[in-house]
């Protein structure tokens, strides 16, 4: 951040009174701009007991098999945000259930939350952020080839409570990566 | 949001290519700003059967009582933030536990989480944004004086939860509110 979305002036890091962390303010008109981590929200969407995938079309993890997932917006609510989603990366429509997993991942600044959904009928094909999408088997999981490691994480933890019968809420802090994952 | 935070140029409303929102778009440097919701963190922190409160010393809501909770920083996890904003609020140390309770407030662009927490010696006292802090029974919980929607709700599933020795995790959509509640 160089300049003020407000007035345009220049911004300085420094930190305001009664602060303890340096933020970007503004000399000019005052404005203090805060930087605050973004939620990433999706589901793991079921059908028959096959579960939703699609294909990464965009970076970062093009070519890579992901769940729906994608950034929340203003204005809607954690749930909204994962049905959304889903509509939008595998044109599914998807009956939200409960948060099922919550991964921090500090180092890129985000918060993935992934709630447990069951698709409405069925149907689903690829959005344009996708390749392709896909109703799998939990023996047809592509595991070598996840975009992210919240996503298996979540997708670990979903099947182990599946087959115990009783779902619970997992909660992971993530390490920095090794190499290119994300 | 006027201007440019990357190069100082005037931004402008419009949706972007393979988009679905108006976004602020900068036409000079080509930057697209992106604006999300904000994740408010806290916890219900217990010593000896008592709830750690503070009172407000600002806005919004000086003076009415609410449960040790702020804003999420870049670069740490969730469970730090709630243990941050303990400190800060209520100079106290807590061992965070479990997330318990999620809150959408779509109308203000917040999500609010509230972990369960342990005071680890019980020491408490106000910090700069608390006027004072106070750990309570049940019974002298300030139901009337409380600040914000989400803690009521925290609180009273929390206790009801505690009475039948199994705790959940609950979410609530807020809508918009009555009157100057938040």
């Amino acid at each position: 951040m160089n300049f003020c979305s407000q007035c345009g002036a220049s911004v300085r890091l420094r930190v305001p009174p009664g602060d303890s962390l340096p933020r970007h303010v503004c000399d000019s008109c005052g404005t203090i701009h805060y930087l605050n981590p973004k939620l990433v929200v999706g589901c793991i969407a079921e059908w028959e007991g096959r579960l939703l995938f699609c294909r990464r079309a965009i970076e970062p993890r093009h070519g890579f098999w992901t769940l729906p997932a994608g950034f929340m917006e203003n204005e809607e609510t954690t749930s909204q945000a994962a049905a959304r989603e889903t509509l939008e990366e595998a044109c599914a429509k998807v009956e939200i259930g409960p948060l099922f997993a919550l991964v921090n991942v500090p180092h890129i600044n985000q918060v993935h939350l992934f709630y447990r959904g069951h698709l409405v009928d069925g149907r689903h094909e690829p959005g344009e952020e996708s390749l392709e999408t896909a109703l799998l088997t939990e023996a047809e999981i592509p595991w070598s080839a996840l975009a992210f490691r919240s996503v298996r994480f979540a997708l670990e933890r979903y099947l182990e409570d599946r087959r115990q019968g009783i779902f619970r809420l997992h909660q992971l802090d993530l390490p920095p990566p090794p190499a290119d994952y994300l």
